[in-house]
């Protein structure tokens, strides 16, 4: 698969993906939209894909929409982006249950809520409105110390999209998450470490290199079934109301890859003291009750 | 509407409310906690108002229950609580889906969690029990160095009011929660700062002035009726168990609110490098879909 | 009760539960398990328990499965621990829903959420695997700066257990519960701390001093039945989507508690500035509503 706006490559095990529209700080518009999902499609399927690196070309992360499309931009009636069934909304009324009516930064949000794969946000400059909430439902997010990120809704008159009302409450608690959301203000790297968002600022030249220095611990560590089965587990956790419904989904996967050989493997690399070489892949040894949930539909 | 306990004034966009029983180091009694349910009708209800800050008269914040009115102040058969249809209980066994087994607190609670406009706490001394909890619903606090708060209720031989067993483990964490109410000792305003409680201590005297700037900051920048939905979106989706959930209440606003004269104004004021002048009020502008939720009943 | 695996007393208002296999770094395995179940029952029933701390003797806090019985030891087929019901599968199909396919720590885990008692884990060593995460549900956790923690699962190719999925991200926030996990790495006390997961870091041989100071805190100076109430009305506070589900538990909690001799006496002494002598005992005092939630069972 070839992409427009965006660079993909798979060294060794890590997948880096970078937006890469440096003329316009990698706004974000309809085609990268749809190419960040289908990546995210590509990089479940593919096993030689352990981990996903995203970062941005140039001097910006994602400067959200290009504001410079004018006035209209978050118009759906007149940015285009309800062309295929539009009218949508005949008398100024919506027909909310409707695909066009979808935020489109949601759909990428939960596509990458629902990644098999750990992926980590390597923060290289701005992002503001979307291209700062789309780093949400990703794993872990390190910052260059030139990184700075905007949650500027309120600024622009529209409200949280990118599913960020559910993810950022989550990440940085409710109180930052309404005080950064009020103002709508833009936080400089530390800020962002300060309250949780990013894990660490580093230098603006070691971003990558300490990004790659995660994703090897991971790649080179740890099984790759255990691994996808847990980014579900844990994130899916959030939304249940008692731990025996944690508890149920555990003793699945309890029983069914403490049998696998991955678990023997596990063990018998530990106690060799040696680098373990798990055989279970992603493609193929997902366990039977995978996934255990019914994903929710949007209308 | 004049208040008896309180004092109110609003001034450029922002109102402060003053518990104002000094006295009494501002103890809550049953007409406080009426004026303050009723302000936040009133709050809500003028656009005038972008933000709410609460603070207290003299040396404390809020001193709780008035204690000095002997062992039964928590007795609700004989403090007058349930005057209006006592005896609520008979024969020791309650009815407790009536009225007036319900804690005055959580009533209180429940009416800043609905407010429309962000509250935010100003600390200026001691609150405890109902002085500290009511402070959890508001959206940001800061604290004067005098201030400290103490979550008492297991000292006093009660239990967790005003909603705080739902509200402080989201605030604080689980733990922390559970540490300082299974104590239930009186933290100095350092230790509410590194628990995540309050954003900020400030000198004393800074107190309001720097509430007033963070209120400033929100007043100037962001569009009312985006801060209106944006304080119920984030805090409502705390009970979300799917980003999808928010996803379609995100899509709603983004539908409504990108073409609203709003956005259009958010984005031209961005480019024009100026202020913005949004004209939407909460009054007259709130979207057809708000709100999206049913409000549970108390029984 | 005599126990084999722990050492187990009772002094002054404080339990003191020392895991009790020093020659494997107090490895947890099926007698261990049980013995940690009952106890809790036991601590449940005694009123002359009001805090129970738990440590380990010896170098290590808990190293987890004894990985030198080989690798079979997360195979439920071939460790013995579905033995009663054994084969519990047949044609290599589970049946998720049997007793036997549950994961043993899942169980403790269960059982320490339902303590009517609070729990301080006092870290002093290495714990891993259920060795780390058995500490979760407990309430407050303090380490020696000996202390370290890994959530391996991943690197032993299987997947969290005993409900650390749910337990993990409400304490440390989801970022680093995914970091943690995904890297499966042993981290030191002072991660741990800047993490949350622990309260505080102390010198190694303070560590029960500590411990028993916080607990001292508590015995002395809370009610017993408002602090059974306060821990699960924290606890299940978080599966709670609304504020108005914690206020309908909680007015029952004044309502009940709110004209107890405790009550009367919480008002008093604090009037006279003396501790409080409590006379209302979990054992017996328990209020009508409790429980007021519908336990879910396993299958």
């Amino acid at each position: 698969m070839t992409y427009e706006t965006i660079r993909y490559q798979v060294e060794n095990g890590i997948a880096t993906v970078t937006l890469n529209r440096p003329e316009v700080f990698n706004a974000m518009n309809s085609v990268m939209m749809n190419e960040l999902i289908a990546l995210f499609d590509e990089t479940d399927r593919d096993d030689a894909v352990r981990v996903v690196v995203v970062t941005g070309e140039g001097k910006g992360f994602c400067g959200g929409a290009d504001l410079s499309k004018g006035a209209d931009i978050f118009d759906k009636d007149k940015n285009g982006s309800a062309q295929k069934e539009s009218p949508f909304y005949a008398d100024g009324s919506f027909d909310y249950s409707k695909e066009s009516a979808r935020d489109g930064g949601g759909k990428l949000a939960l596509r990458i809520f629902a990644s098999l794969k750990p992926v980590i946000g390597a923060i290289n400059g701005a992002g503001v409105g979307i291209g700062a909430s789309m780093l949400l439902p990703m794993d872990i997010r390190i910052a260059s110390e030139k990184a700075r990120l905007g949650f500027v809704y309120a600024r622009r008159g529209i409200v949280f999209e990118c599913c960020s009302s559910w993810f950022l409450p989550r990440i940085v608690g409710i109180t930052k998450a309404l005080e950064w959301s009020y103002t709508g203000r833009v936080m400089p790297a530390d800020e962002l470490k300060a309250g949780g968002l990013v894990s660490e600022v580093v230098a603006h030249d070691q971003l990558l290199t300490r990004a790659y220095e995660i994703a090897r611990e991971i790649a080179d560590n740890t099984a790759p079934v255990s691994v996808a089965l847990m980014r579900q587990m844990a994130w899916r956790s959030l939304g249940m109301s008692h731990p025996m419904e944690a508890h149920r989904i555990e003793s699945r996967g309890i029983c069914t890859r403490g049998r696998s050989p991955d678990a023997k493997e596990g063990v018998k690399s530990f106690m060799e003291k040696r680098l373990p070489e798990f055989e279970c892949t992603v493609s193929k040894d997902m366990p039977d009750y995978f996934p255990w949930w019914d994903e929710p539909t949007y209308s």
